[in-house]
């Protein structure tokens, strides 16, 4: 800091006042320019645990993800929260638990004691989840999941009408008798995506058939094994619970000398990377808003979008329409 | 520190003494433990930004990712690295980059602020990278990369031993000819991995036949385009250079009616998650080792694996045997 005053002729004190951006600090603009010059030929850095100090609150945001390492999902929520945090002159200190009670709590420690200006709570996957106690010492907001008791503010997808765009995906290209494979594991979005399915048919005047619903396992071996029951059900094409669940589908219509979309289409969900858009033909979709949901909690929890107190906050998932669905199958039915 | 001082009969500076671990402090075994039970009873936090402050250095580590958003290859380093520097008293301050120079500046810049204790920088597939100028400002350990100039010590997977345990993979199921998908696009990972190819044949006795190579787009579309030539080349199996690539000869051999491993025993290498092991059949692979490639880092960075100034330490990847090598062919064939 010395050099630095030296090199702008003012004193410490005046590049201290400059660094810290004291309020009422009379200052004139040619010192302030003068001094970021010297910083700037200098490579000084600032001590930003100082300056926090200073401050009193730091300048971090808190992340707790609960499974970094297994899926692409959770690091598209921190993506995005980062760059939403740094846009606002932020860092954010992520912290990964895979799920360990005991890892969380230490985490949620690491972050109170770093003064984090709040706390991201982040889960893999869309499920209500028990609020650590600790959480409630800071500003929090849920990302993915929602708390048991209603309380606290959270951002999810919106699964109702991610359910209803997928089958509308299908509903575009003419067909109208429409399985839908649902999962065996409890969700939110196993009950979001049964209503928008029964939404978009109802939509299209389109009585349900609870016939055409049933349930699998939802990866590929759940998908695969989804075949038969799926063929018994005389339907042009099939919405699955999600891309993991398509891909297993796949394999046993090929193997059956089906073609998709011709002899069945297949719309999925969560466009998965390195699956969706790379199975053959293409998966049709409807993407989970994992980096929107980074974004939007960060700005929440700075008050930059507003949010009640207990608000269930719900981000749009988009259709991303590929092959599978049978495009401009409506137009050959017509012709 | 007030309430732990008063519910522990200490002074205020006993208690920041017992805190911040003053060297040369004398206080007595009944003391220490009155204070840690009080900070306990209270939910009392230490501000670790003020501890820093006394230390003269932070328990930080800081990561800088380039694609933490795009693969869980990242998560899989982030997850080690932060495991490892949990271990150690550490924290992990991670930013992402995405690849972009400026972000990474920044990123460096806010770790050095910070007042780490080293950065680990890695990117997510194994490459040669260019060391940022601000890295040498501190500690530095290059993770799943390698510097241009041969400077800074670097952990990075033995790509020329998963090279040969893949080919080796196949050998053991009875192959004999064995062709070797290679990928289009220059890296470490090409180079090794066709070396190791050679050298598993060598040892087997099989000499090498430069026919049997041939390169394709590191993808499934890449996979999937290969399989013509691949089929003129009169062998029983192939090591694909990734499991994209092997996901894509799946779909090219069974469009043409052939089944794996009976007609083509396949074996790829990553182990990619959500891939690999859920293929029809599950793929034998060779996985990478990106959990311990973050935890080696921590450990060189803080001094507790040796490693010579510019030393480059490689990593074993892991053999990951599944049924699409033809497990139980040589037997089926000697029978």
């Amino acid at each position: 800091m010395r050099d630095v005053a030296d090199a702008a002729g003012v004193s410490t004190a005046t590049v201290s006042m400059i660094i810290n951006d004291k309020k009422g600090a009379r200052i004139g603009a040619d010192a302030r320019r003068r001094v970021r010059e010297a910083i700037d030929e200098l490579g000084y850095r600032p001590n930003a645990l100082a300056q926090t100090l200073v401050h009193g609150s730091s300048r971090f945001i808190g992340l707790v993800a609960d499974a970094i390492a297994t899926t692409p999902f959770a690091g598209q929520i921190i993506h995005g929260a980062q760059d939403e945090a740094w846009k606002h002159g932020f860092v954010l200190l992520v912290a990964n638990t895979e799920g360990n009670e005991e890892a969380e709590r230490d985490a949620i420690s690491m972050m109170l004691e770093h003064k984090v200006r709040g706390i991201l709570y982040s889960t893999w996957f869309h499920r209500a989840a028990e609020v650590p106690e600790a959480l409630r010492e800071t500003d929090f907001v849920l990302v993915n999941c929602f708390s048991n008791d209603g309380t606290g503010r959270a951002i999810v997808p919106d699964e109702r009408q991610g359910g209803r765009t997928a089958t509308e995906l299908l509903l575009q290209q003419g067909h109208r008798r429409i399985a839908f494979i649902n999962a065996t594991t409890p969700a939110p979005a196993r009950t979001g995506r049964l209503l928008g399915y029964r939404e978009a048919l109802a939509a299209t005047g389109i009585a349900f058939d609870p016939a055409l619903v049933f349930e699998a396992y939802p990866d590929q071996e759940g998908g695969y094994g989804a075949a038969e029951q799926l063929l018994g059900l005389g339907v042009t094409a099939v919405f699955c619970y999600n891309d993991r669940l398509a891909m297993g589908l796949y394999d046993a219509l090929r193997q059956r000398g089906l073609a998709i979309p011709e002899d069945m289409a297949v719309v999925g969900f969560d466009n998965q990377e390195v699956i969706a858009a790379h199975l053959r033909p293409p998966l049709s979709t409807v993407a989970l808003p994992h980096y929107e949901l980074g974004a939007a909690g960060v700005r929440v929890l700075l008050g930059i979008d507003a949010a009640a107190p207990d608000a269930v906050i719900r981000l749009a998932c988009p259709a991303t329409p590929r092959e599978s669905a049978g495009e401009g199958l409506a137009d050959r039915r017509a012709s």
